[in-house]
């Protein structure tokens, strides 16, 4: 399934009401490299479908194949594809780097949760005026049109740390870098907001920061709002002119 | 610097000029953990700025640091960050993995550039219509409002592929792939098109799939640039009504 339908709670200016939509599903795809063994190459996050186009793409991209000539099988089970190849890996192991974007690289599993019990409360007013906050301060972002923007609010709506950066997932870590010097975390007391979409790496990064309360400008992911409401994070998408939709653990917002 | 001036031609409806803008600066920053000898741990796109904030807060998502005590010293030369650290490195080399949207991961280089020779030209107004033909046949987006779509196209603007994910590069992966199903590879004469903006791992996927044009809805950034100038690539963006902007290999678009 390619799109999930979940509850929310919509608020629009003074209204309030539950409501249901759909979100895009994001899960795990585990990509192992078979020869005689099969061993684990990567875990990609992605919208389940078309997963073996999506393995041969990534595998050629990453240099493992050069042609289907280089693919004996391809098997499936579940979220695990494996990769049958004619000739050695030619990646050596040694050489994989992670990268940014990847909350999943480097784990064995593919996240614990941290349970975030901040009592932190915020006005509906206050999470009305992050985005017009937000844009007036995207200096990269209004002089290029292409960055990405993370920024942290008090509960009162003060920005504290804004941060642009081309990759989405480097702009949080910049916040979170902040923090970290700061001596802040856990932020349990703070407010984020981002300029797009709300997925697995944007809320698994929250999360262990702590944060209580992450927003966007665009829509979550089914995954990152399974995380939310496991770790207790309120997930607030869609914020936009006054109006914004609540996917998890609505009670931190009052009115 | 954050932004860099670049030249780009404009294309509005009948009009043709050559003018100046700016794009987001993209650079990879290396990032090595050293505690006795230094090592790279991963190789981050990013927009130069805040190097210092950045690596804390990747390190500390990945698990490598749980606050600034565990730190002893950051020192930065150009793109190259080492974050020396008190205490042995605890995610163990052998659980890294690499992530979808990494088109650094797994090679010792940044990059090395396939040149595209590919004679293909392309009318302006087959360029014009594929923003149209892309949104009537994303079904994802249009129920969920958030995902990424790429999509192929015949140089008589035909669409042959569409596919969407919650990941961009798993949109470009899945074509890619598909090109490798079918034995289409290099697709030297066929248009990609992406729903966003045009960063170093779309366009380094295009480049290697051997694809000459390469279109988005949204802004490049100046790493893409480069990359396509030097490979040979048509790079298109702001492609939206009837405009675009080119930005590189003007040659391959008539009128």
């Amino acid at each position: 399934m390619q799109v999930r339908r979940i509850k929310l709670t919509r608020i629009k200016e003074k209204e309030e009401y539950n409501d249901e939509d759909f979100v895009a599903v994001e899960e795990p795809l585990q990509i192992r490299i078979c020869n005689k063994s099969c061993d684990t190459f990567a875990v990609i996050m992605r919208t389940p479908g078309n997963d073996k186009e999506l393995s041969l793409g990534f595998l050629y991209s990453e240099g493992v194949i050069d042609s289907i000539e280089d693919v004996k099988n391809i098997d499936q089970r579940g979220n695990t594809i494996d990769v049958w190849i004619s000739k050695p890996l030619k990646v050596k192991t040694r050489d994989l780097i992670v990268n940014s974007s990847c909350g999943v690289c480097g784990r064995a599993f593919l996240y614990t949760i941290d349970i975030i019990k901040s009592e932190t409360k915020v006005k509906k007013e206050v999470i009305f005026s992050l985005p017009e906050k937000l844009k007036e301060r995207q200096n990269v972002f209004n002089i290029t049109g292409g960055l990405h923007a993370s920024a942290l609010f008090t509960i009162d709506g003060e920005l504290i740390y804004l941060y642009e950066d081309v990759g989405r997932h480097n702009a949080v870590d910049k916040i979170i870098g902040r923090l970290i010097l700061e001596k802040k975390l856990p932020a349990s007391s703070y407010i984020m907001q981002v300029s797009g979409r709300l997925g697995y790496e944007i809320v698994s990064k929250g999360i262990k920061a702590g944060i209580p309360i992450i927003c966007g400008i665009s829509a979550p992911t089914s995954l990152a709002i399974e995380m939310a409401e496991e770790a207790g994070v309120t997930l607030i998408g869609f914020l936009r002119g006054r109006s914004f939709n609540i996917y998890t653990h609505r009670e931190r917002i009052v009115f």
